[in-house]
């Protein structure tokens, strides 16, 4: 059992973010999230996109602004469960709730902030009968760790950017890349598409356009793929089958929480504390809805921030809290280290 | 006339945010502001120190968190009227506001945004009889324009950091520094009380300590300070007095403006767009009060992104208004610029 005072759902830039803010206030925070690393949309659908309306930030790469984040927040040392989705909550007597995992992880906390973005991010899968039977044995839909597919045949399907950034990765990886979408146009990155384009001509991609997965099938673990080409069909063996069709987020089991949903969001009290109508479950970023509503990250942050004050007075009523700028007070981490300003000096000049 | 479509009161970065989120909305803005340089607080007291809890900067100087803040609302193209304090309202028929400043500026806006955080930050002032007869003749609480003292003599007063930063600054400007301090002990950062120790040495900055300014006096330009040394005094010919006893924000002249006031801050609606009692009036950053309030700038960010859209509601009453996120859409400068993330192509693969 996983114990923490805040449980985040969400590893986007809001759940981020609360983990400093919490750590100011010296609360331990732990994320869980499905994708298989901490970013949300912005690590997974457009870490090279530049973002221009974070503040102080002429221009961030969103993979950059994840990467700051977590620089920002290591000092506090959150914890992780990631590439598994929250399912179930159970209340306990203490005020305390057990979140658990679609993967039977069980995470104990004093308070829940949900920073679920637009969803959990779910893979669209191909229609291919009994493909469910080979998932995690040879078909994956996500590339967790390039590492598993080192000297192994992989089949790639899909025309997008994923598509496309993972037969070029995996192809100084894998022994044998085939990538096959349905037809012979692919949109992404310039370089991208040019880049796939050189190593198809060296022989390092095997390119399969019009193709379309239509059965799979193997003994335990996945060992053919059949492609239709336009109506001739063609037998791959192959260790590994990643189709990359894009995510789409789905808010999932919360949903089943009790919380007060409205237009596929979480409503909360913006005049306070951006508290759900369960005490003691929060919801920002993103994923909640409020009179004024702006989907945006610096908002996010925002909510984030106020909600940890407000988790900070339900742990500790009646204590008060005066607020200490961290150019005054700097940070102290949980890991020991403290950042800070230079002091002042007091000297004579003789 | 300076005419505008918001009227921001305070060029911290709360304000200069401003200017950005209504640019994304099309609406022009310009801010006023009593220090005479952008950026609050953070240009003016602390510009060399860090800042830990601006989201996505593990660490910021506050100097270069306002420049960055300036590059990043460039392109809105904001004007400024600086050096001169907020003083008084009128509210027009039409609904939109006259803003007069101390100094007699006129701005006509639609709607007004008060950012002023703690306050405008008013000049603490040594207590000489007749210093008021030469402020702007020869006694500055402010060096706006440092190539004003160039080739003349300067007498500063002042133990803290702007008065030694400022000592080394003009000993290469002015024709002679002199520097009094009430006791020979100085406080700042270490390089500044070692450099001016190093320029005494070499004789470009003479030290006067203990010494007080206790009278001064010329023909209509200043011409000499009276210095107090435990008893004797010592008649100083100069140019130029420049006191620097620190700042002391005041809400001035906008507490009567009719505005609701709790504890020094001006209350707004939080649960809607932080607009004031009077419709077309907000207040934004550390200026404001609700309940939960932080006096936080990430905030302030949050709450002028809120402001701009309100606005944009009020001023365009029943349109319907699209989030747009500038990775998708870009961003389009009043000055004809265009920010934008590289387009994704779509081509084959020979």
């Amino acid at each position: 059992m996983i114990e923490t005072d805040i449980l985040i759902i969400g590893a986007g830039p809001t759940g981020l973010f609360a983990v400093f803010e919490a750590g100011l206030l010296k609360l331990k925070c732990h994320i869980i999230d499905a994708l298989p690393q901490p970013g949300g949309q912005l690590a997974e659908l457009y870490p090279k996109k530049p973002i221009f309306d974070i503040p102080g930030f002429p221009e961030v790469l969103a993979g950059d602004l994840v990467n700051n984040l977590m620089e920002q927040i290591k000092q506090f040392q959150p914890g992780f469960t990631l590439g598994e989705r929250a399912e179930t909550i159970d209340k306990l007597d203490d005020g305390s709730f057990i979140v658990t995992s679609d993967k039977g992880t069980k995470h104990k906390a004093k308070a829940i902030a949900i920073a679920g973005g637009l969803g959990s991010f779910e893979p669209r899968k191909p229609l291919i009968a009994g493909i469910e039977n080979f998932e995690d044995k040879g078909v994956n839909y996500f590339v967790k760790n390039p590492e598993q597919f080192r000297n192994k045949r992989v089949l790639i399907a899909g025309g997008g950017d994923s598509a496309l950034d993972w037969s070029i990765f995996l192809a100084n990886v894998a022994s044998e890349v085939t990538l096959i979408h349905r037809r012979n146009e692919f949109r992404g990155a310039l370089d991208s598409v040019e880049k796939v384009q050189e190593l198809k001509s060296l022989g390092k991609i095997r390119l399969v356009t019009p193709g379309e997965a239509v059965a799979l099938g193997g003994d335990g673990h996945l060992q053919w793929v059949d492609i239709d080409k336009e109506g001739a069909t063609e037998r791959i063996e192959t260790d590994y089958f990643i189709p990359l069709f894009g995510l789409s987020p789905k808010l999932g089991p919360i949903a089943d929480w009790g919380l007060e949903i409205e237009k596929n969001a979480i409503k909360v009290d913006n005049s306070l504390d951006y508290q759900t109508n369960i005490p003691g479950i929060y919801a920002i970023g993103d994923v909640n809805t409020y009179p004024g509503k702006l989907k945006l990250i610096l908002c996010g942050f925002h909510e984030a921030t106020l909600m940890c004050q407000s988790v900070y007075q339900r742990l500790n009523p009646g204590k008060k809290y005066v607020l200490k700028y961290t150019t005054v007070s700097g940070v102290d981490g949980f890991d020991g280290s403290r950042k800070e300003a230079e002091k002042a000096v007091v000297k004579a000049i003789e």
